[in-house]
């Protein structure tokens, strides 16, 4: 197994349109209240009694039905930590995050890698099929990343229940909710294996603070909390959470916007003769062919970062772009032009 | 297993004399920078590099023989998850911290845990009898919290040695190694089996940003690195970090201003008939018998924190006190000689 190394170096005054962050960034408030901040909140180990009160709100769970942890990621490592053995399988539809695949792989587990389906729909079927006795945990990522595909609720459901009937969870991240809208969490009531993990790293715009949570029933919660550190998560993502979560408007218009910005963007890019895939995040999804590689190193020469997908399975002559401001995308349509029209 | 509750909440406005946490806060340094940190840090997955450079200078090691963690309990965790697999010895000098215990019992780890010696040094000789074949992680905290014993480096080199030809790894615990002043670093240069883990939480005054660091040669911090999460650290952290590490005179005064005040602190409780055991870090451990709630549970109801260890092995009738300020020494021991007059 390899150490995985994110290409993330350097990015810091670029354009980012490589890993759906928020382009803008964080709403005022949270800066506001990091400002604030003394030498004692910092002495002190972090407390996340008041950071849960207002995500319990957020949410509409209770606080027993919340596990916060340092990144979804983290989040991601402690469901497969506390509920997989050595050689159980876990399902994963993929091209997807590729931190599924690494923390499964240190557990050892037997992993089952499915493809999407050709038109980059989610494989319902194959999924429903392939659910099994020694099956532990079935991955959705809703919507997926890179390929931006949601899935229908009543897919979801039924996989749901193939999964209970075989002991087997599943795992619904929902990292780009804030984009997309829908969400599984009221599953949970329903069904005892449903786990749903959610980021502040993608509309909220605190990448860089780690700070993501975990939605199950109060018994699957409780013993994600004998697994994970119970100072997992730092005092600044805590503080930053309250105030991000104090001015849940900003991020509403600033995935409203986005999602206008990704319509026009769509069919500028239709204009020039692309194809793009229709997602449900803040991302699109383009096809360059053979062009791939030119154009996202022609892009970065320019200060625009983007993902090359290519090599990804299904994503053969694909580009992933991030979806900013207005500006931001007018930005990256001129250049795209540019170089398109240079031969 | 249980669940670890750590009974940290609601401690942000009290004398904290009960995590060995530093009293007066981190460098202004620190706040000065996190001052002017912008949305932009915060969108952006952290990056280590600026970091990982000013720590190797602070370390005397190279950027390879570090491993960056969410406070040094994952860096513990992650040697734990690297090296051990189920039924595989550690051997844990008790007591000591809880997460050595806590981590390795998620493993499902055969824990040895042997007692310290009836005066609080370090049990050497039957660490020695212990290392078999069946060893692969001997701890030695250096030095020890709650005990605030330290270790003979003869004595370390001697288990390092006899668990080298076993193929175990000692990890080498030094979360208090700005208090006194020795090192074990060295070491890894000259055995292979060493791994030192280090902590921002205790003199730096960082507890609550999550930031810590293994030193061990490039080998074993590569096969580290697989197990950990790549986006483990927060970037407010890396930049306190950063700015701590430029101000290590402020450390270094702190420490010494502590050591001064221990003495002084020590001096008092014997004049008024306490028994202390000599520490090497920023706390005493003092006898009070039978009185140990009473004085526990009167000091918090004066807005002092201590941690009453009568109920660890060999510390029956002790209470563990983090040397603060003169002052906040001096206010203890006002209240302490006020609960002690009282029948």
């Amino acid at each position: 197994m390899k150490d995985y190394s994110p290409p993330t170096a350097g990015r810091a005054k670029k354009l980012r349109l490589d890993f759906n962050e928020n382009t803008i960034g964080c709403s005022p408030k949270v800066i506001d209240a990091l400002k604030k901040i003394t030498s004692n909140n910092l002495a002190v180990y972090p407390e996340y009694g008041l950071f849960k009160k207002i995500l319990k709100e957020y949410v509409g769970v209770s606080e027993e039905e919340i596990f916060i942890s340092n990144g979804s990621d983290d989040g991601i490592k402690t469901i497969i930590d506390t509920f997989m053995e050595k050689g159980e399988e876990i399902i994963i539809p993929s091209p997807t995050f590729a931190m599924f695949k690494f923390y499964a792989s240190i557990v050892e587990a037997k992993i089952t890698e499915i493809l999407y389906n050709e038109d980059l729909s989610f494989p319902t079927k194959k999924v429903l099929e392939l659910i099994n006795k020694n099956t532990k945990i079935v991955v959705m990522v809703n919507p997926n990343n890179p390929t931006g595909t949601s899935i229908r609720k009543e897919d979801i459901i039924k996989i749901t229940k193939k999964a209970q009937e075989n002991e087997a969870i599943v795992l619904i991240d929902e990292a780009y909710f804030e984009f997309y809208g829908e969400s599984c969490i009221d599953l949970i009531f329903e069904y005892d294996n449903v786990f749903v993990t959610r980021t502040f790293s993608k509309a909220f715009g605190l990448a860089g603070l780690r700070l993501g949570y975990t939605i199950s029933n109060k018994t699957n919660i409780s013993a994600l909390a004998k697994e994970g550190s119970p100072y997992g998560v730092n005092t600044l993502a805590l503080i930053a959470g309250e105030a991000a979560l104090s001015d849940v408007e900003f991020v509403k218009n600033y995935a409203n916007e986005i999602l206008e910005n990704k319509k026009y963007v769509e069919k500028e890019l239709e204009s020039m003769g692309l194809d793009t895939f229709p997602t449900s995040a803040n991302f699109i999804l383009t096809k360059f062919g053979n062009k791939c590689d030119k154009v996202a190193n022609s892009l970065k020469e320019k200060g625009i970062l983007v993902r090359n997908r290519t090599k990804d399975p299904l994503l053969n002559g694909c580009i992933r772009i991030t979806i900013g401001t207005k500006e931001q995308c007018e930005q990256l349509l001129e250049e795209l032009k540019l170089i398109l029209s240079k031969k």
